[in-house]
């Protein structure tokens, strides 16, 4: 079941949701198996009507290997409400803790295109399709997503902008800097 | 003449002052030409002993081309108090506009290392050498840059932190959504 406020975003504005840089979840699913890891290296790629998205991947993480058999992962923004999820699934693996997502509270529901599981009580989600590039895997530990389906948090994204300024705080999306250290998503200014 | 407050940081924790997502101006010279641009898409690749960033330049900038003639460029983080200067910085184009720096009031300085102009007034630099991947680069504007130099503002970066709790409001970073819009860098908070 999708959650309150679920809404989809048009493909061509998708870019919005990750263009001031927030730390991201990246969930992927292979055969039964499901993990959720935290980035804070992901980033916009390109948008229009080619929107990519490039995320960093650490060989020693199990999401990775789940994105390289299935060729699918999601993005999705957590919210100062979940910094403590956030951290707990960053630090924690499912090699070593089987049942890492149930202690980290990570409730999941599936994507309405895509074929991955997102995470719930986030504020953004990209569905991507894992674009190959072994190089860049194998040298970078980087990898490229076509994003191929979007929604967000009414609440917090509508008309194509987000709206924080006019929704609860603990919706505000997060940006990682180190050792569990974050800023907030703060005022919005104009130029 | 460098600024007041310019202060190295160590290339091992060169990453945090890009952790956080901000958007960046692009420096890059060659042949006595210099260009800045703006980049919302620039983020971490690496950190340790190997940093290394990434950043999306579009083929239509002329940076991009003085960064692939010379091979060096600096990233480094606007503040509120130049929300002005990005924007114009990233909407104008030295291929028609040749006074578009002094138009935007952008004021250069040469950085102790790395080859390349600096811009004023920032809060943090990093100066990098061209990682030369002709694939990425033709096929997704991407270009990746091994940091060899890092230096901060050390009103808001010290021992290896953002400070901006304690600094000037107008030192804060910022974060392009899109049209102009921004968001501030907001409040710390620790998981």
């Amino acid at each position: 079941m999708t959650p309150a406020n679920f809404s989809p975003v048009p493909l061509d504005k998708s870019y919005r949701l990750l263009n001031h840089g927030p730390t991201v979840l990246v969930s992927a699913r292979h055969g039964g198996v499901t993990d959720v890891m935290a980035a804070a290296w992901a980033c916009v790629l390109d948008y229009g009507q080619t929107p990519r998205v490039t995320v960093v991947l650490d060989k020693a993480t199990h999401t990775r290997e789940l994105i390289e058999t299935s060729g699918a992962f999601a993005l999705q923004l957590p919210t100062r409400a979940q910094l403590a999820l956030t951290v707990g699934v960053g630090t924690d693996s499912l090699h070593t803790m089987p049942d890492k997502l149930m202690r980290h509270g990570v409730q999941l529901f599936e994507a309405p295109v895509g074929d991955v599981p997102l995470v719930a009580g986030c504020v953004g989600w990209l569905a991507c399709r894992l674009r190959p590039e072994p190089h860049n895997q194998q040298a970078y530990d980087l990898f490229i997503g076509d994003v191929v389906g979007a929604w967000a948090n009414e609440q917090v994204f509508r008309t194509g902008r987000w709206q924080f300024d006019t929704a609860p705080d603990d919706l505000r999306t997060i940006h990682h800097v180190a050792g569990g250290q974050f800023f907030v998503t703060g005022a919005a200014v104009q130029a």
